[in-house]
């Protein structure tokens, strides 16, 4: 095996790890000891892939965004050529939030991810920008509907893109079991179709 | 002063500085001993408030909840006599969203409590009845504005419910300033707006 694909499968291994200890033990354990222990690593072996506790979270929370990218375009190839935006959206939503394992493990990650961004700097700043870049993504996304006459002209852009994104907050109601997830799906697709002057094809 | 109120007082001034732990710190330093050192106290004096980690934990939960009802009971105060449905859910979304000192300490505690109920089943089943409790609130106004002739009758009272809630997802975009407070109020007005035939008074 390339020294380059097994250092890069090495990492994903303990970006892995990371995940399961967040799920399992909680983020009060993210070190890199703990991590290491998940693994089957020693300290000294993960240490040799990532130099702080910091690099390794942050190569964690780029691998989770990653892979929900990944899922979402797998969900796209399954929707055929030129898919309806409606059902864009409902996808790239649906792979946010916790509604399977893969996806409960990213937004895990995540919500970790964003406790530690409120009192680090760099971590902030990284998770600004990967969340900023997700926000333009569904902007680019929603105008083009609009452009097309899929949503009513008279909707503003960004407003819509920020109420499309806000509804990740199911995520908290999804992990408490105060929200079912097949009430989280039809709330969604009753905001979709409100949003889409036409459904016929979402 | 009374003993009681002495001992309620306390662990208010306990609850306080495990917030700011959180805030400043990060969850993996939610600690009796860490707390006991933020609050200014030992760690005996603290451990003779709350006998572990998960008392005290939850305690401050529990007093985070009761500070955003609080201040919700004021804002309806403000409102004065019968307020329009509209202007008392735009209220209980808002102070559930980090837009100011307060509402921010608060919700960030709850995104503590959140993870940490992931891997404690007993923590799990208090923020779920906290939750659960508080859409329960929401579903009764939602009923009643629907009742009243605010709300479309064709509308779900669950599914208007769950969306309103899934709103608080905001606080992620608000935290790592990706999304404008301002912002955030016009798309919840927006968002009200729509959902309210009448809006008139809201």
């Amino acid at each position: 095996m390339p020294k380059q694909v097994d250092h890069r499968e090495r990492r994903e291994a303990i970006a892995r790890a990371l995940w399961r200890v967040v799920e399992q033990r909680g983020v009060r354990h993210l070190t890199v000891r703990e991590v290491a222990r998940e693994a089957g690593f020693s300290h000294g072996h993960v240490q040799h892939y990532f130099a702080s506790r910091e690099e390794m979270l942050s190569f964690a929370m780029d691998f989770a965004s990653e892979q929900t990218a990944l899922r979402v375009a797998q969900g796209l190839r399954e929707l055929g050529d030129a898919p309806h935006p409606r059902a864009v959206l409902r996808l790239m939503l649906t792979e946010m939030l916790p509604l399977h394992t893969d996806a409960r493990a990213t937004s895990r990650m995540t919500a970790a991810y964003v406790l530690e961004a409120l009192h680090d700097k760099e971590i902030h700043a990284r998770a600004r920008d990967s969340l900023a870049q997700g926000h333009g993504l569904v902007e680019k996304l929603v105008r083009q509907a609009i452009a097309d006459g899929h949503i009513d002209p008279g909707r503003d852009p960004v407003t819509e893109t920020n109420l499309l994104l806000a509804l990740t907050g199911f995520t908290t109601f999804l992990e408490l079991d105060v929200i079912e997830p097949r009430d989280v799906l039809t709330a969604v697709d009753a905001y979709l179709d409100r949003l889409f002057t036409r459904s016929d094809e979402g």
